[in-house]
């Protein structure tokens, strides 16, 4: 059945009930979910973090490229990210979907599916939706709170200060290869890259850990390594050096870069949406910070570290040292 | 300058200069606005109301029909008016825009300048934001939340009982009529009624003194009169009738019905978008409630009453009782 067949409000009602198992786990929190005209949760107590993205088909996605359920699970991953990068737990969100009358009931709930499957696994509840018809294309925008406990703060971009060692989570570049792979049509033999773009697992756990052990600066890498690393420096009025070796590049991408020729350190570099966290922690906590983050499951490298402002942003390599080319990926600057 | 020229980077810094007033007003409650992965909040007390919105050239406006401020407005209009609905006082917005890279700087920052001066109007801030380039169309998303003060409860669809009396704020039908001027570009003669359509004021003030003084079931009129109070019926287990006579007309509205053949009852009761409040309340609480919303400014109207629902949805004219249409607007059905 299309959703033009079957209208705005019995698709609402489908995503209500599709919902409602992520409500029920935790009936003291939500007090109406979607329904009325908003949602309505409980009083808690902590600072509270917000953030809310819009992926757009032909712009961020391109629907062959992912199965629905994925296509959910990336919109939200996205997000999460940007709360697992403020080192808060994930509360609550709302969903907004705009599509094609034309587009399958099944499409939209399947999508539903991967974003509920994720909330679960993060223990965030979905509390409200919007549908509506878009012209053509498929655009899914979602909104997030997150909370810090109480008496604790968040990690900001900008605590950054000279000394202080620099890590990543995770490979660097599989989710731009992924992008290049699907592209070409060639992602099918490299399953753990088109992975890496189609479905990134955001690193909630591994944020709150690096907020708990003394995490001085952090942000996730959705621009690319060069372009987030410049927003921490700028916010902490810092420069930095990356050691080229230490890249943690996977053995996928070396293959994959062998058949297609990628220029690895680029990918690594300058490829978005690998959706891992970058951080900065200060000497003495440096090796307590890798190990809790390690314990989730999550492989954390020490890339670099910080400098004072006046030295850039540098990479430092087999043939000596260099600046950073100036950004990373713009949306409106590709076009 | 276009956005294209512009990037996705330095445009969202101008959003951040221009919405960081609003943030200033406020230095308490904003730990960080825009410009780390999230925004972080300090805590609250009460419970909190969550709502978004997503808006689409055409769908939900043509860029023809209203200056850019105007647009910027009514986007947030319509969910102040979900947060008005439930009696809750606004808290926080985040905005997403996704626009062509041919849009010009200048409209996305007078878009932003319609958000943030409603915004100012009513204590919302506007901590995040999100831009990105569309495929083509203009694309305005909005999540707010809001909060009730601590032990209150929201006003939701369900709390309505046999015996309540319904009311109105405003006038019905004015939106749907601007509509039909706007696409008969005869708007122009009638200044109330294009308003009405593309600058909606959303009863912000109104709505929680109807919590405030013991409103029993709410809901903002979005799909029209008919389909609204369907949904308070649904949800609360009644029926109601409404007395035909006492719908809210404005002279407005009759001056264009008769020069363009509208049919004034259709577009009061079918007519959506008029973003007034429509709610009921016990018999007992009735004149204090209509007295205490009618010293906000804004009109209130008693037009019909709560009945069990084995009686059904009820319009009573001139020639007997008949039943209520179906439905209201449906984007995906209207296809």
């Amino acid at each position: 059945m299309l959703v033009g067949e079957l209208g705005e409000e019995a698709l609402l009602e489908k995503m209500r009930r599709l919902f409602s198992s992520g409500l029920a786990a935790f009936p003291a929190n939500v007090i109406i979910g979607i329904g009325d005209d908003a949602a309505v949760t409980a009083p808690v107590a902590g600072s509270e973090v917000w953030t809310t993205d819009l992926l757009l088909e032909g712009i961020h996605f391109q629907t062959e490229w992912q199965t629905p359920r994925e296509l959910g699970h990336k919109s939200l991953a996205v997000s999460l990210s940007d709360v697992a990068a403020m080192g808060a737990a994930p509360r609550y969100a709302l969903l907004s979907v705009a599509c094609s009358a034309l587009t399958t009931v099944d499409y939209i709930l399947e999508l539903c599916q991967g974003i509920a499957s994720l909330a679960a696994a993060h223990r965030l509840i979905v509390i409200g939706g919007d549908t509506t018809a878009s012209g053509g294309p498929l655009v899914v925008g979602l909104a997030l709170s997150g909370v810090i406990p109480d008496g604790g703060t968040a990690v900001f971009r900008s605590g950054a200060r000279p000394g202080d060692r620099i890590f990543v989570t995770g490979h660097l570049g599989n989710a731009a290869a992924g992008l290049l792979l699907l592209m070409r049509q060639a992602a099918g033999d490299f399953p753990e890259l088109r992975e890496a773009f189609v479905r990134p697992e955001p690193r909630v756990e591994a944020g709150m850990r690096v907020r708990q052990h003394g995490g001085a600066a952090m942000t996730d890498l959705s621009d690319g390594l060069a372009a987030d690393l410049r927003h921490i420096c700028r916010e902490s009025g810092t420069g930095a050096r990356i050691f080229q070796a230490r890249l943690p590049i996977s053995d996928a991408l070396l293959r994959a870069s062998r058949r297609f020729d990628f220029d690895v350190t680029s990918l690594a570099l300058e490829g978005g949406e690998d959706y891992e966290l970058l951080f900065t922690v200060r000497p003495e906590n440096s090796n307590r910070i890798a190990t809790a983050v390690a314990a989730t499951g999550v492989r954390v490298t020490e890339i670099g570290e910080i400098l004072p402002e006046e030295r850039g942003l540098l990479l430092s390599g087999d043939y000596g040292e260099r600046l950073f080319k100036e950004r990373g990926y713009d949306h409106f600057l590709a076009g």
